[in-house]
C-alpha cells in the first residue's frame, strides 16, 4: 500500500477552482483515486475532498501543505486540511456505565478495521474497567461531581494532551461536556444520542418516545458544540416500533441502532469523509 | 364473500376476557378469522381485535351489539366497537394546492383497492377541482379567512353530515382544522404531517430540516386533536437525504413519503385496524 | 430558468480528463450548476456527469456536440451523450391490468413534475383505457398472442416512431418483449420487476417469496436487456413483511413498493442521471 | 422476578383451542403476560405462544408438561414445546476466521443481555482463540479436511454433548455443516448468511451482489437444514450500496448487517419467539 494524500478544502465557488486542483495533483505526477466535490448553491460555498498516491508525487510529502497554502489557499480563500495515510489519528474514548458502543468500537479496532491508534480510555464510573482490561487498553477514572467538574476535565485534557489525543469519542457517556474541552477539540468530540435528533433533546428520549407513541424511533451521531445534542449530525439511523414495545424493548432495540450509527460516524470521521460547515456536516462517499 | 363482524375492544385487564369473548363467538358458531390482542402492562389494559364470519351465527346481526354490550361490555367495563363488512365507511378528502396525496387516494379508490366510499371533496382553494373531476367526485370550495372560518367550517360541517360522512382525510390540507370539527369527528380525522414528528412541528418542517442538516427525513400520519401535530400517530417512515439535497429535493423525495404514509393509515383505518387509547395507537396487523 | 446542456460521458481513465472538460465549460462561460465524476478502479473507467448553464456560453448550442466530438472525445475515446433541459424527452407508457404504476406515472405528468412528454399509452388488454382518458391521453390497444407478437410489435414500433417516442416505460406490462423491440431502444426501455432482483426472477414472484418464507420483499426497475429480468438495475427498495402476510397482503404491499421504484427510475432517466455501463448502471445524484 | 412458562404449539386450527388453552392456565391461577396467536388460514395451523407467571400456579411446575399432554395436546393432535425462564439454554459458538459476529454475540453474553450460557466456541482455525480468551471462553479447534470432516463433527458432536448444548449459533462458520449435526441439532443451528436470500446462495456473495449490479444488500439468519442456504428464515435486514462501492465496500457494509441479523436472531431463538413450521418461521413479537 503506498501513502496517499486526503486533501479536503472549501471556499467560495468560483470557476476553474476543481481544474487548478487536479491539474496541481496530475502535473506533479499524482495519482488521482479519489476525487468529489459539491457547490453549496445557497451558500455558494465549494466543498471537494481528492486523494491522490504519493508514490511518484513531485512535491515532497512534508512540503505539499505549504506549496498548497501558498499557490491556491490564498489565491481562493480556502479553508483546507491536509491528511497521509501514513498517520493514524489517535482517539480517546470517554464511557459511563454501557458496553454496547464501547464493545463495538474495540471489536473493530482490535479487528483491524480502522486506521486509528486508542491509546486511553476515560470514564466517571469504574464500571467498564473490565471492558478495557480485556483489550488491553488503559482506563482511566475521573468521576464527576457539580464541584469538581472544571478541575477533572481540566486533567483530562492533561491526560488527553499527554497521549496526543486527536479526537474523542463519547460512547454513550452520560456527562455534558463542558466549553474548555470543545474549545481544546473542535468537531472533534463525536457523540451518539439515542434519539432521532432533533427529536427528544437531551435527557431519557427513550421514554420520551414511548410516551409520545412514535412509531420508529432513531439515534444520531453529531459533532459536540456548546448547544446541547445541537452540533452537526454526522449520521443517523432508524428502526421501526410497535405499541408492543416497553420503554425497555425501546433500549434494546436502540442499542443496535447507538453502536452502529456511532461507529459509522467514527468511521467517516478517521477517513476524513466529513467536513462540518457552520452546523451542518458534508459527507463524502 | 361471506359478511364478517369486526370488534375492537379495550378494557381493564382481567383474567377470562380473552376466553369468554372468544367463547361467546365459537359457541354461536361464529368463524373467527382473525383475532390479536395485546395488553399495556404499564396502564393495565386489554385490547382486543378479533374477526368472525356471520354465515352461521347465531345471533342475528343486527343483535350482536345489544347483546355484547348485555353479556360482557358491562361486565368488564369494556369500551368496544362493532364493524360489519357488508357496510362501507363514507370518507371526505380535504385538500388544498397540492395533488400527489390526493391522486394517490383517488387511484386506490378508483382500483378498488379500499371498501370506502368517497362522496365529496373539500377544498380552500380551486386549485384541484380538476383533479375531482377527473375521478367524477363533488369538488366543494370554501375559501378560508381569519374571519369566516368559524362560518365555514359549520357549511363544511352541515355538508359532511348530508353526505354521511363518518371520517375525513386531510390530504394536505393547509388550515388547521378547529374544535367543533374536531369535536364532531373524535379519532377520525386523519392528518398527513410532513415531518418525522414530534420533530419539526408547525409550518415548513423541510425547510426546519434542511436548516438543522438532518440525514434522514419523514412524514407522518395521525389523528387530529386540539393540540397542533400532537394526536395520536398511526404511521411514520423515513428516507435518507444528504448534504446535496436542496430543500426542494426535500420537498420532492417527501411527496413520495406522504402520500404512501397517508395511504397506509387510511388503509388501516378502513379496515378497523387502528385504536386510539390516551393519546396513541394500538395497530393491529 | 437558463437552458442547460448535460453531458455524460465514460471513457478509459486517464490524468486530466475532468481538468480539460472543466477547463473547456468555464473558458467558453460556461456556469457549471452540477458535476459528478466517478472512476471505476476494477474495469478503469472514468465516468462523468456535467451539467452547465448556456445563457453566456460561447459555443453556439447546435455546434456543442460536434467541437466536444472533436476537441475530447476522439482524443479520449469518449463515448458521450450531450442533453439540452429545452428538448422534453417523449415516454410511451406499455401497460397491461394493474393501474398502480400507471396512476402513479400519469399523477407526476399531470402535476408537472417531470420534464416530460407522454404521448402514448400502449397494452395488450383494454382494461386500463379509463385511466388513459381521465388523463387525456391516446390508448392504443394491440392484444398479443403468440401467433402475432412479432407482427403487432411491429406495428407499435411504427407508432413510437410516429409519435417520436424517445424511451418506453413498462408499468406492470406483462408481456416479453422481443429482440426488435429492445434493439429499437437499446437501455431506453424501464421495466419494473415485482421481486428483489436477482430473487425470484419471473413469473409469480410474490408466490415464490411467499413459499420460501422470506421476512422482506423488494422490487426492481432495470433496463430491458433480452435476458429475462437481467438488465442493468437502475433502482431497488424493499419492505419488511412477517409470517402474517399471505400472498395478496405481499401483493398489495408490494404494489407500492414498484410504483415508488419504477417512478424513481424513471425521474433518474429523465433526469439524465443514469449512465448504463456494461450490465451495471452508474446513478449520479 | 417470578418463574414463568412459556408454551409453544402448533395444530390443525379448530374452535376452542385458544379458550380452552387460556381457561386452562387463567382457572389454575396462572397470571398470563404474553399471548400471541395466529392461523395460517392456507395450511390450516394454529400456532401459539404464551406465556405465564407460576407464582400462584396451581400445577406443579414439573408436572405441567404431562397435564398439558394429556388434557390438551392428545385432543387437538398439538406439537407443543414448554420452556422455562429459569432454566437457561446452552450455546455454543461456531467460528472460522471473522471476529465480527463472535465480538457481538460475546459483548452482548458479557453485558448480560441474554438468559444464556456459552460454555464454549468451536472452529476449523485458530484465529479467533484470542477473542475466546478476552471473554474467558474455552476455544476447540477442529481443523477439518474433506478426509476428517465426519471424524471431527463426531469429536465436536461428544464435545457438545459433554457441555449439554442445546443450540448451536454459526457466526460466520465457513463449513457446511453436515446431516448428523442437523440431525443433532433439528432447527436449533442459526446459521448467517452474507445474502439477502434467496438470492445469491452459496460462495462468495459479495462478488455476486457486485458483478449483478444491485443497489442494495442483504443478510439473513436462518435456521440450518440439509439443503445449503435453504433452511427457515428467521430474520432479514438490508442496507443501500451505491455503484462507489467496490467489493471490499459491500464486505465492510455487509459485517454490520450479518452480526446485527444474526444477534437479532439468536435473541429470538433465546427468547422461544421463534416456531418453525415446514420450511418457515412463525416469529412471534
Amino acid at each position: 500500500m503506498t501513502t496517499t494524500a486526503k486533501l479536503l478544502l472549501h471556499c467560495p465557488d468560483r470557476p476553474g477552482i476543481l481544474a487548478e486542483v487536479t491539474d496541481f495533483i496530475t502535473v506533479n505526477k499524482g495519482n488521482i483515486i479519489y476525487l468529489d466535490q459539491y457547490v453549496d448553491r445557497v451558500e455558494n460555498i465549494f466543498f471537494m475532498r481528492i486523494e491522490w498516491e504519493l508514490a511518484s508525487f513531485l512535491v515532497p510529502q512534508e512540503k505539499i501543505e505549504d506549496y498548497f497554502e501558498t499557490l491556491y489557499a490564498q489565491k481562493y480563500g480556502m479553508n483546507f486540511r491536509l491528511y497521509f495515510s501514513d498517520h493514524k489519528p489517535r482517539m480517546a474514548i470517554f464511557v459511563s456505565k454501557m458496553s454496547h458502543c464501547l464493545f463495538d468500537l474495540l471489536a473493530r479496532y482490535t479487528a483491524g478495521e480502522w486506521n486509528v491508534e486508542i491509546p486511553l480510555i476515560i470514564s466517571n464510573h469504574p464500571d467498564m474497567q473490565h471492558v478495557a482490561e480485556r483489550f488491553g487498553i488503559s482506563y482511566h477514572i475521573f468521576p464527576i461531581t457539580r464541584e469538581n467538574k472544571a478541575e477533572q476535565e481540566q486533567k483530562e485534557l492533561e491526560l488527553l494532551a499527554q497521549h496526543r489525543v486527536n479526537f474523542i469519542v463519547l460512547a454513550r457517556y452520560m456527562q455534558v461536556v463542558s466549553q474548555q474541552m470543545i474549545d481544546a477539540y473542535p468537531n472533534r468530540i463525536i457523540n451518539i444520542h439515542h434519539s432521532f435528533l432533533p427529536a427528544f433533546v437531551g435527557a431519557k428520549p427513550y421514554h420520551a418516545a414511548f410516551e409520545r407513541g412514535v412509531k420508529i424511533i432513531g439515534a444520531t451521531s453529531h459533532y459536540v458544540t456548546t448547544e446541547l445534542d445541537a452540533g452537526p449530525i454526522i449520521e443517523q439511523d432508524v428502526v421501526r416500533i410497535t405499541h408492543k414495545d416497553s420503554v425497555q424493548d425501546l433500549v434494546n432495540k436502540g442499542k443496535d441502532l447507538e453502536k452502529i450509527v456511532l461507529s459509522r460516524a467514527v468511521q467517516k470521521h478517521i477517513e476524513r469523509k466529513v467536513l462540518a460547515y457552520k452546523n451542518k456536516t458534508v459527507i463524502f462517499n
